[in-house]
């Protein structure tokens, strides 16, 4: 792929596919974990928050799961949403009016809806159907949806700033694949991309959410004041970028590949996204906290962890880059770079945060 | 596969996917012919009877394409009745009004979406989702759609009937693949199922369609009083038995497998498909007429187009019962078969009908 493709692309890059082993089906345990120690804390903001007289489209509740990816996360988090809005209904006496679901999965175009169909539980209560599309622009007719959820997806953004991958431009940004270890000029360029998806993010929603319905946005942070260079996410990426420059200096990827490679993730934090809710004016904040630490297992080590889920979130941009036969070595040495730097795991600062809004009246 | 398997699936055979020579997308130009042909009809029918008043959910307008396999026909067919839906609230002076469309493209979850989301139009007018599940049971929530179409798709049953591959069963359909030209408790046991099938998808339908919304259909079928060995559709079929029976003498494919091979596919008359309408009970049938004979092209002879025609709309659940291998030399022989009986073509009855059922009030 030419170095001007990628920033080009407004459609980005969808998860690893399939169910094979470095599927993100089978290496998204961590995000898993997220949803798991959040369950409670969206329970209480669904009982809590949600307009009791929330108005429905011929009794049946909508529920759209933004960047769903191809599964399994998407069913739990659904499912915890589902049961929520039941026992809000149960709580309010309404037991008889419980409506019908139907639940919304969007994810791009290119994502591997064909697995995501074909892993839908069996008994699941809910007619279930998928939205091709990118969440940066309207997937939904007007007021149509009740409660829209995302997890560890709007860290995405629609593309890689143009002037990064432009070799006459002072934000080029040479020698790495993320803006978090650069030069300042690339750290505007992606908090100007940043505050542009984020704007046509919350306005499509705005539109397309129900007066009273909910947002609910689960998203891998950096802690208010924290610079970029520090953040436990974006550590994650530049050690990425360390290996793919080694392999560089052995031969193996070109120079000017790595040069022109870009990953358009921006780690945001709650401040930089509750001035952009601010702008946007049609939603308020209920809840933005801290989730707690995700417990994974202790039978997988932390590098083994990083590089498996990694790869399934990272494995087509690089692909798309690089090509198919880099894969394998690439996420050994990652593993190898995150054991060697075990340490600043510990040290360096990481936030999962939950936000949950709500549609005002116009 | 083993014989006892065929008759237990109840998620059929998805139409062949992706775009190659063989592809449904590139050899589904008859049921395309048909869908223009029909435009006309449509409009007429949309403007006169579907109900001017009919209730919107949140201003939104929804279609549904059921068994819409990957496209590109599904997307003439919904652009048609999408502008029928339009020009009707012209005439009725309610430009202003013309709604949102959501359009939900149904089929089997073995479908090929992933193809289809990527060739959905790119200036379509209308939010398009994808909803995988079989026809015959509930894909939508209640009373949530306002106009159902589905072209070519309603002739294939649910499974194949048990007795029909049961070797012990006066109704094994030994040395045949389709029940057509079969003994009377073959053609009994396939009326049986389809009296079923069809109890099952006008119930759903029944649910799932707002008062006063349509339902199109368009149907291979066979004349009233025809009987099923005459009728082309089958003829057609029967001609695949004849070369699969041929390549079995050559011992290119097992007489076992042969004899447990039925392709689950009815053609109904009109006069049937009503009977199953006042048996429902929740629609009134609106239109029923024989659709035009399609022209499709001078340059194809008809041979070739029911060769391609077939291996699009049937290389599935031949590949699964006899391997991908048979496929070219299979459908070679077809072709040859097709020529050489030319003359039956023109004989033989065929009938492609239209019907318009309007749900009404409970």
């Amino acid at each position: 792929m030419a170095a001007e493709d990628t920033s080009k692309v407004s459609e980005a890059y969808p998860m690893n596919g399939g169910d094979g082993p470095n599927s993100y089906a089978k290496n998204s345990t961590y995000q898993r974990a997220v949803v798991v120690v959040a369950k409670e804390l969206l329970n209480k903001a669904i009982v809590e928050k949600l307009d009791k007289d929330i108005k429905l489209s011929f009794n049946t509740f909508h529920i759209a799961d933004l960047g769903c990816s191809v599964g399994p996360n998407t069913f739990y988090s659904v499912e915890n949403i589902l049961e929520a809005v039941q026992s809000k209904y149960r709580i309010q006496g309404k037991n008889s009016q419980i409506p019908e679901f139907q639940v919304f999965f969007n994810d791009h175009s290119r994502n591997d809806f064909n697995m995501l169909f074909k892993s839908l539980p069996q008994n699941r209560g809910y007619f279930a159907v998928g939205v091709p599309g990118s969440f940066h622009g309207r997937v939904f007719p007007s007021a149509s949806i009740h409660i829209a959820h995302s997890s560890y997806a709007i860290q995405w953004l629609s593309r890689v700033p143009e002037a990064v991958v432009d070799r006459d431009s002072s934000a080029w940004n040479k020698g790495r694949i993320h803006y978090s270890n650069s030069t300042d000029e690339v750290i505007r360029a992606h908090e100007t991309q940043y505050n542009k998806d984020m704007e046509c993010f919350l306005h499509s929603r705005a539109q397309e959410i129900v007066h009273g319905g909910l947002m609910i946005l689960m998203i891998p942070g950096r802690p208010d004041g924290t610079p970029h260079s520090h953040s436990l996410a974006n550590i994650t990426l530049q050690f990425l970028g360390l290996c793919l420059k080694d392999m560089a200096r052995k031969g193996v990827v070109s120079e000017d590949k790595v040069d022109s490679f870009n990953i358009p993730m921006y780690t945001m934090s709650p401040q930089e996204l509750k001035a952009a809710i601010e702008r946007n004016g049609c939603f308020s904040i209920e809840i933005m906290s801290d989730l707690p630490h995700a417990l994974v297992s202790d039978t997988i080590s932390i590098s083994e962890l990083l590089a498996s889920h990694l790869r399934a979130g990272l494995e087509g941009i690089v692909k798309q880059q690089f090509g198919e036969e880099i894969l394998d070595e690439l996420f050994r040495l990652y593993r190898k770079k995150c054991e060697e730097n075990a340490s600043i795991f510990e040290s360096e600062t990481a936030v999962n945060f939950l936000v949950v809004l709500r549609r005002t009246a116009d």
